[in-house]
C-alpha cells in the first residue's frame, strides 16, 4: 500500500521527521514496509510500486541527497537482481535496506574514530546547530579519556544549539553556549570547529544549518581550522548536471510569533559554505580535501551516478 | 543632594536606563539637578559636589565615553568660570548642559542629513540593532521621497532588532526581518549598511552591539559599504592612554532562562569593529575615514584631552 | 598529399582558421582526407604520412592542446587497429575522426544543458570574447525560455565581443556592451560570470582571451560566480610534464595600425586564470572544481597521457 | 556679458575643452574676462553677475571639483575685499584669477620633484589614461638623467593612452603600449604605477578615469605601488556632506560607432579607487596616505569648507 | 640478527643519519640485511622478524613515512608471495628493496626533469634548506644550458642553507645567500620558489624544514609561484585517519648554545605549508594541484592504503 | 674643534655607536662640546661652526631621522634666538640639547605607560630584535605585577634577541627564544605583538631591524595585533618630498664569516612594514592608526618641516 508512504512523506514535509539522517532512515524503512505489504504480481509491478514511492518522498522535502541515494541504490539492487518473485524481490529490498544503513551507521563509527584525533588535550572545539554525528565525534574523543571543552551557539531561529548542548553536558563535557553573534568574539580562544553537514555538491561545496557559511568566513580570517564531518553519501549528483543546491526558505513564525502585520521576513534553513573556507571533510574515507569530494565518491560510490 | 545622582547611577547601571545618548542625557539632567539643589556653600563646596557625582555616575556602567565627555565638559565649564556664587555656578551648569545636550541634538541632525544621501532610491539597506541616529537617518530619506528598503537583525539576545522593525514600520519603510545568522545569505542583495556606535577609540576602531563586528566582516568579503554613524563625543580619550575598551559581560538568562544547571556561558553585550572594516564614519563633521578620527576630535573637540 | 597538410597549417598559422574548436575541426579534415588521398602502400607508410601530417599541423601553432589531442587520438587508433590494408586503415582514420567529432559536439551540448540551468529568472550574466560554447549555453537557457540578461566585454584588440554580441541580439537576448576596463564598474550587478577556454593545465589553471584573468580577479574580489566553460579535451598534456603554456604574441597592428614608429608593443593573446580564482568548470562531466581536472580527464581520457 | 559664460560652459558640457585643469583654467579666464566686461554699478550687482556666471559653469559638468573650488576662491576674495568700485573688485578677481593658477601650477611642479624620486634607474612605470601632471613627473625624472622605461595602456574608448605614448616618446623616453586588458599580463614586470586624478573625496577615495581602479586592483594583488598625483585643489566638498560624486555616462558611439540597433551600451566616463588600494597619494605637500587628505586640506585650505 | 636494526634505529633517532631520503635507504637496507642473516626456519618466523624490525624502525622517528612506506611495501611483497623457503623470501626481500629504491631514484629524476622546465633564462629561484632532489632539479636546469640564478637562505639554526650554496656554486650556479627574516625583503626580485618535502598529507598540506610556511605565505602576498619538489612516496596514510602530523622539538643548544639558565626555547624542526598556498606539487606524476595528492596516490600507490 | 665632530661621525659610522636613540645622543653631546669649545668670534661664525659638524654627522649614517632631526631643532634655536655673545649661543645649544634629550627621555616614560596597560595577565607577547623602549614597556608592565610572558627571536644575523633575552630574565619576566622562522609555528600561542622603531614616513610606513615586515604579515594572517612603539621624532621629513627611507647593506662576513668565495651575499640590516600591516603606533600623544602619523608630528613638532 502506498499509503504509508504517503504517510512518511507528509511527516517529512510537516518537518515531523528532521535531519538528513533520520529523514533517509524512514524513507528505507517505509520502502522495506512498502515491499511486504505489495501486491504488485510481478517484477514490474513491484517496480512501479518503488518508483511511484520514489517520487512521492522525493517529493517531500527539496533537498535530502541523503534519502535520494538511499532509495536510487535499494531501487537499483532490484532492478539488477535476476530475482523474478515477489518474495524474493522483497527480500532484496529489505537485505539491501539494512545494508545501507549498516553502511552509514559504519560511516558514522569511521568518521568519529577519524574525528577525534584530531581533538587534544586542552583543545577548544566550536560547533553549530547539532550534528549527530559531530555529537557521536566528541563523545568519542570524551571516551578516550581527553580533556577539552566545547562552545555551542544557540542557533537560532530554532535554538537546536541547545540541543547539543544538553547531550554534551550529559557526556560530562564541559560546554559554554553563545549566541550566534558572538562568534568572532570568542574565535581567538578557538583551536578548531567541527560542524555537520546536510549535503555536498561537485564543486565541494558544503550546506548546512543556516549560520555556518558566517562561522566559516569567522574561522577562516581568524586562521582557525574548519573541519566539516559528513558521510559521502550526502554527494548529490545532481548538482553535477548543474543544479543549484535548493535552499527552503521556512515559516516567519519560527522567528517571530507575533510580529506586527506588515513587517516581512526572510527564514532560509540552510546556507552554502565553499570549499575554499572548508580546511577538510572528514568523511569515512579519511580527512580529505573538499576539492577532490566528486572524485572520491566517483571512486568509492560509483553506482550515485548512474 | 547627591541621592538623586545615587538613584540616577543606580538605574543605569540596572540598565533601567540604556543606549549612549539616553544614559549622557540622563547623567546631565542629574547634574543639573543636583547643581539646583546643593547645599555647597561656595565653589570648592559646589565643585566638589560635582566631582562626587561624577565618580559615582563614571562607577555605574564600564565604559560610556558619551557620558564621560558629557560631564568633564560640564565641570570644566564651571571650573574656568570667573562666577564665585552658587547661584551663578549653577547657572553655569544648567547652560552648558543645555549647551551639550542642543549640540549632541545637532549632531544627530547633521548626521542624520548627510547619511540619507548616501540612500538612493531603490537601496537597500541593512541594519542592525538598535540605533536612534540610524533611524533618524532612514526617516529622513524616506521624508525625502526616497523609496528604498530596509533589512535589519533581530539582534539575539535582546532582539531589539524587533524595535527597529516597529519604528521602521510604523515611518511606512519596507522592512524586511532575518535572524543574525542568516545575514552572509541575503548580503548579496544589500547595496550598503549601516550602523551605530556605542564608542569610538583613537585607533578609530568602533564598539557596537555583539554582531557588528561580524556584519562588517562579511560587508567586506562582499565587497559592500559599511559605513557607522557616530556622533563624535562618543570618543573615549582613555583609549589614547592604552586603556583597553571594556566590553560588558551580561547575564546568562537573557539567553536561555532556563538553561541546564552546569551550562557555562559568555555574554558579550558588545564587540570591536576594526577600522580596515569600516567604509567612512558619518559624523557631525562629514564621512570620514575611521583612521583620521582622533585628529578630527583633536581638532574639533580639543577640551575632551584635557 | 601532404601538400593539402601544408595549406590547412598555413591557414592556421596565418589565423584564417581561429579558435581551438574550428582549428581542431580543420586538422581533423585534413587528416581524413589525407588518408583519402595517401599513396602508401603498406601500415608503415600510411603511419609515416600521419606522422609527417602531424609534425606540420602541430607546428602551425603554439598551444592547441584540442587539436593535438584530436590527432593523437586518431593516430592512436590506427596504431592499435588490426588492420593491414590502406583502404581499412583510411576507414578508421575516417570513423574515429567522426567519433571525435561527433565526441566534441555532444560535448558541447551537455556543457550548455548543465551550464544553463545555472542561469535562473533575472540573472544578470558577464561575458568576454567570444566562445561558441558559451553562445550555445546562453542561447540554450533563452530557448528553456528564462529571463535575464547579458553583459559583454569588446575584447581588444579584435573586438570578438561584438561578435557575441550580435550572436545574442539576433537570438533576442538582451544584451549591454561595455569597455573591457569598464567591468568592476559594473560587477556589482553582475550575477555570474561564464568564459570559454582555449586550454586547461594539470595544474587547473585555465588559458583564455587575454582580457580572462582580469575579469576573473574582479569577480572575486567582488564574490561573485566565475564559471569555465570547457570540453575536457582541451587538457593540454604537456603542461604535466613541466611545460609552460605558450602565450601567444601577436601583431603590434592589431592594437594600433598607425603608431609612431618608436612606440613598443606587447600583444599577449592570451593570459592564465589560476584555480583559486575558478568557481567551477562547466565540462561534459558536470560542474567540477578546477582542481580535479587532472584527475577527471585521468579517469575518462586515460589515452591522452600515453 | 555674461554671454562668454554660456560659450565657455557649452564648451565644457561638449567635451570641446576636457580634463579638469583645462577645465578650471577655461572657467577662470571666463570669470576674468566677464568682471572686465561687466556692466554691474555696484559689488552687489558685480557679485550678482559672478554668482549667475557660477551657476552656469557649474552645470556645465557634473563633477568638476577643481573648476568649482577656482569660482569659490575667486568670489570669496571678492565677497571679503573691502572694495566697493567695479574697477577694484574687478582688479581683485583678476590677482585672485592669477594667485590661482600661479598656486596651481607651482603645486603641478612641486608634485612633479616630489613624484619623480620615486623613480630610480631601471625603474619601469605603468601609468593609464593622460594627465599633464604625471607626464610633467615622467618628463621632471627623465630630465633628471633617470634610465627608466613606461608602461601605458591604450585607455578606451577614447584612446588617451595614445597621446600619453607620443608625449613619452617625445621626450626620449623608452615607452611600451598595450591594450588596457592585458594590464595583468605585464603587472609583474612593472615597479610602480602613476596615475592622475579627477577628483578626491572626504573618504580619500579617488575618481579618475575608468579604469583606474581595476589596476589598483591589480597592483595591489601583485603588491606593487600605486601612486596617485593629485593636486589637493580638486577635494570635492561636497563629498562630506554626504554627496556621491557623479560618474558621468558618455556616448555609446564612443564605443562602436556602428553598433546594431537594440545593442544596450554602458559607457562611464570615470571610476572610483578606495583608499586602501593607494599606497600614497603624491601632492603638494608631499607623499600622504588618502586616509588623511581630509585633515590635510583642513589645515592648508580651510576656506574649501567655509 | 636483530641487533643490526636496533644500530641503524639508533643512529636514526640521534639524527646521525638525517633526510626523508637518506633514512628510508638506511632502513631498506637494513631489512635486507637482516633477511640475508636471519634465523628463522619458517615464513612466519620469517615475518615475524620483520615485523619486530618494523617496530623498531617506526619507533627511531616520530614521521618518516617515506621509511615507513617503504618497510610496509617490501614486507607487503613478501608476505603475498608464494614462496615458502628462506632463500625464495631473502630474495624477495633483496628484490622489492632493489625496486623500491630504483622508483625512488627513478622519481627523483622524473621530477629533475619536469621541474628544470619551470625554470627559464634569467629566471631567478629561491630555496630554502637543503634538498637533494631540488639540488638535482636545479642542477639539471644548468646541464640543459640555462642562465639562471639562485637565493637560498642560511636556514637556522643548523645552517643547512649553507649546504645547497656550497653545492650550487661547485655546479657553477650564481647563488646568494641571505639570512631567513630577508626573504621578504627580497621576495620581488624572485621568479619562483621551489622547495622540498619531508612529508605529504592527505589533506595536501606539505610538512618541511622550518621556516618553509613563512617563505610560502610571503611568496603568496608577493603572488610568486610557490612549488614543492615531493616524491608521492612521502604520502603519509595516517594522516587520512585523523592523526596529526608530528613535528619534532629539537635541543635548545641548536639554538644557543651557551644560553643564560632561565631561557627557554622552542626549536619546532619542522613546519605546514596549507594546501593554498601551494601552487604546484612537482611529483614523478607530473606537476598537480597539492589538492589532488590523495586521489593521485590513491591511482598510483593503492598498496599504501592498506 | 671640529675634531671631536668627525670622531663621533666615525664612531657611528663604523657602528661602534647603535641604535637610533645612542646614536642621537651622542650626536647631541658632541654639539654641545663643540659649542663650549668654539673658537667662533660672532653669531654666524658659531653658526658656521654648528653647519658643519650638521653635515659631517648626517653623513655618518645614510637614516637617522632621530639624530637629524635633533641637531635641526638645536641650530633652530640658536638661529632664532635674541643672543649674540658666544657664551649666550653656546648656553642654548646646552639647554636645547638637553631640552631635546628630556623631550626623548619623557616620550619613552610616556610609551611605556601606555603600551604596558596593553599586557593584561596571561598576555603572550612576541617582539623582535632590541629596543630599548621596548623593554621599559615590558619592564614597566612586570612592575605593575602583571603576569605576563614573552617570546622573543633570536634575530640573525648579529643575535640581537639574545640581548633581549637577557634583559628580559634579568627582570625575572618568563622568556622564550626561538630561530627567526619560527614565528609562524608559534603564532597562535601570541597575543600582540610588540615592537620598536627607527623610522618612521610620511606614508605611515615604519623602517625596522630586518624580519620586522615578515613578522607583520605573519601577525595579520593570524589576526594577532601588530604595534609598533615609536617617539614621533623618528619621523624622517625627507619622505614627505618623495625620498625614499634608505635600507643600509651590511657586511657579508656578519651571515657568514668563511663563506666559499664565490658566494654572493644579500645583507638588508632593515625593511619597512607598510601601514596596513600596523594595528597601533604606541607614541608620546597615544595609540594612533600610522595612517595619522604625517598629521600628528605636524599638529605637535611642526618645526621639523620648516
Amino acid at each position: 500500500m502506498v499509503e504509508s508512504i504517503r504517510q512518511i512523506a507528509n511527516r517529512i514535509s510537516q518537518l515531523k521527521i528532521q535531519g538528513a539522517r533520520n529523514v533517509a532512515i524512514a524513507a528505507i524503512e517505509a520502502l522495506v514496509k512498502l515491499s511486504e505489504e505489495t501486491k504488485a504480481e510481478n517484477k514490474q509491478e513491484f517496480l512501479d510500486d518503488l518508483f511511484r514511492a520514489q517520487t512521492m518522498l522525493l517529493s517531500s522535502r527539496e533537498t535530502e541527497p541523503l534519502m535520494r541515494n538511499a532509495i536510487k541504490w535499494i531501487i537499483s539492487q532490484v532492478e539488477k537482481s535476476d530475482g523474478e518473485t515477489i518474495n524474493v524481490l522483497s527480500k532484496i529490498v529489505e537485505s539491501s535496506a539494512s545494508q545501507f544503513l549498516k553502511n552509514l551507521e559504519d560511516s558514522k563509527m569511521k568518521i568519529a574514530a577519524i574525528g577525534s584525533k584530531r581533538i587534544k588535550n586542552n583543545s577548544v572545539v566550536l560547533t553549530h546547530c547539532h550534528s549527530s554525528t559531530v555529537i557521536k565525534l566528541l563523545t568519542t574523543a570524551n571516551r578516550e579519556g581527553k580533556n577539552f571543552e566545547v562552545f555551542c551557539t544557540e542557533t537560532r531561529p530554532l535554538f537546536q544549539g541547545r540541543i547539543t548542548a544538553k547531550e554534551l553536558i550529559k557526556d560530562g563535557i564541559k560546554t559554554t553556549l553563545i549566541v550566534d553573534s558572538a562568534v568572532r568574539s570568542i574565535i581567538k580562544e578557538i583551536d578548531l570547529v567541527i560542524v555537520g553537514s546536510d549535503a555536498i555538491t561537485s564543486e565541494g561545496n558544503v550546506i548546512n544549518k543556516i549560520g555556518t557559511s558566517t562561522i566559516a568566513l569567522i574561522a577562516r580570517e581568524a586562521r582557525k581550522p574548519f573541519y566539516v564531518v559528513s558521510e559521502l553519501l550526502k554527494f548529490d549528483p545532481a548538482t553535477i548536471c548543474g543544479n543549484y543546491e535548493k535552499i527552503e526558505e521556512r515559516d516567519p513564525s519560527e522567528v517571530w510569533k507575533d510580529a506586527p502585520k506588515n513587517l516581512l521576513f526572510r527564514n532560509p534553513a540552510f546556507d552554502i559554505t565553499r570549499r575554499e573556507f572548508i580546511h577538510g571533510v572528514i568523511c569515512e574515507e579519511g580527512i580529505i580535501p573538499p576539492h577532490s569530494i566528486f572524485e572520491v565518491v566517483n571512486r568509492k560510490y560509483e553506482w550515485i551516478f548512474k
